[in-house]
């Protein structure tokens, strides 16, 4: 009865379901040959997300993943754009610290405002993880969301990375982003889990890498809504709701998203959690799962960094993926090319 | 170079985006007289849901939205399903606290949990929202979330409501169904937002209303990561992380979208922040908004209630409809039939 009576509504379902299992099964009229991943090198990592994305998409695949469960993780800073020599986020805390300062002539005496404020290179090597929330929290504070990606975008467009001198949405990772639109063109959804604020990302996040706000996990911070001549907003307090980095990515993944990913990348200890999420929950087992960290191995390239880095340290995480079998992407010998840029060469 | 390097990759995406597109368009090759909302009486509200979509949908429409940010919004409680004469996941709760009883012989004489534990009808009416949200976090706490949802299934599975004895998820409305599909399958994403719990909502949102866990805001709770024999847990502490209701929905949406949404339906003064954020956020006139009501006209039916309803109450909203130009869908007037079940007649 309600088929016949919501015809045309669907019919357009059932398309829709028909395209997407026509696109799942690889798309009989496309090439075949032509490669998904061409700035990959060939050799086990490559063959390994190949296989995981043919073996969840084929139609009659043993390990076929119906369309709904197809959600890949991604960690943002030092897997899909450069986090060296820091943090991205870090560097337009610094930037925005110092543009506020003038309405803030208590930060001149507080830390840890004052490392930032007069910019002492020795006492900001010495924040703590809750010191730089505190900053970060400063930052947001008082803003809509809409208000904090304008700044975000403003900074980006005009910040140069000192070493590449390029903006730094230039310096996201070409290979990366074809595992983005390989699995998203084999009905993946692709999600963002990051340590990053919420809105910090979201201004960039859908241009750079195609990933909407909705797909956007991040830390957030406490806010109230007010409806003040008939203006409705929702404006950042000073504290953090979920700090969405190490434990807080298992908890991220959880209420954001609700289901265990199918496959996780990430790159350094604070994604070990997503990880250990994505291959060891009590559910994992009844579908295929996939986890790699992107190892930077490319002093040449990129950077040459893991167990004694301050920025990204990837130590407990070597140890865990070795046990884990999860598989490591080593910069230097699996990417043909790092940044988009090299292409166009 | 890229487009050459990637081709079937892009060449997918362009296809999906291509048959986005046509969807988006009509399906030129549908019949067009076809009714997409058949449990809806011809009338205004009707014809502003038909035009609503019609025009954010039609190429070369002045009010076109791009698909990604076709984002719809819908309250759960009252606006999806019957919310009287209780919400439903009080029930649940109730229930649940007497099952979890024999392991805290403390509840038998501390409140708020004694009134639940000697079925008091008396004590519990008299319960606060904060000492309600004390016994959901209760049932939630040291569970993970696939432990929580199989707990909320089995009990959907037997529970029945006093009046149509029938299960909750039967008691859903056909007409919203309707919306959802409709909307879907014009590239909208439908969203619930929802004064519910995640875990709660999820156990059935899916199979229920065709919206997937990760399309679920609602309330939700702190929560703690162990690794523990190489089994990763992400399990509920007592405490809330963020009462999704009320301002609540406003910075939900703003967290977990990170969007304005195009449309928004609730029911209730718990609803009021979420079409105030649609329709009057600084951003909101940049496209079409629509925000609705649902109101319980139809004591026949389903139920009656408004200003005065302890469960659901439309007070407030009432007056702000009527002020910002909101529509009121009343059951009584604008659906033909309520309940699924009742096409099967």
């Amino acid at each position: 009865m309600r088929v016949q009576r919501q015809g045309v509504t669907l019919w357009k379902e059932w398309l829709a379901l028909l395209v997407a299992a026509w696109l799942a099964a690889g798309c009989a009229s496309a090439p075949q040959t032509a490669d998904p991943l061409p700035s990959w090198n060939e050799g086990p990592v490559k063959a390994a997300i190949v296989k995981l994305v043919d073996d969840t998409t084929r139609t009659g695949s043993p390990d076929y993943v119906p369309p709904p469960e197809r959600i890949a993780t991604f960690d943002n800073d030092g897997t899909l754009w450069c986090e060296q020599p820091m943090y991205v986020e870090v560097l337009f805390t610094a930037d925005r610290i110092r543009a506020l300062a003038a309405q803030h002539p208590e930060w001149r005496t507080t830390m840890p405002f004052k490392a930032v404020v007069d910019n002492d290179q020795a006492a900001m090597a010495k924040l703590s993880g809750e010191d730089f929330l505190q900053l970060v929290a400063a930052t947001h504070v008082g803003l809509t969301s809409a208000e904090f990606r304008k700044l975000v975008a403003d900074w980006l467009a005009v910040a140069r990375h000192p070493r590449f001198n390029r903006p730094y949405t230039d310096l996201v990772y070409q290979p990366m982003l074809e595992v983005l639109a390989y699995f998203r063109a084999n009905g993946y959804k692709t999600f963002m889990v990051t340590g990053g604020s919420l809105e910090f990302v979201r201004a960039f996040a859908e241009k750079a890498y195609g990933i909407p706000p909705e797909q956007v996990v991040g830390t957030s911070y406490e806010a109230t809504y007010a409806f003040t001549y008939d203006v409705a907003t929702t404006r950042a307090e000073a504290k953090v709701m979920l700090v969405d980095d190490g434990p807080g990515k298992a908890i991220g993944i959880d209420h954001h998203i609700g289901r265990i990913p199918i496959a996780a990348f990430g790159n350094s200890d604070g994604d070990l959690a997503m990880l250990e999420t994505t291959t060891n929950s009590p559910g994992s087992r009844e579908r295929p799962r996939f986890a790699a960290f992107v190892w930077h191995t490319d002093a040449a390239r990129e950077y040459a960094y893991d167990r004694d880095a301050t920025v990204g340290r990837l130590n407990v995480g070597l140890d865990a993926a070795s046990r884990h079998k999860w598989r490591l992407i080593s910069m230097k010998s699996e990417w043909k090319v790092i940044f988009p840029y090299e292409l166009a060469k």
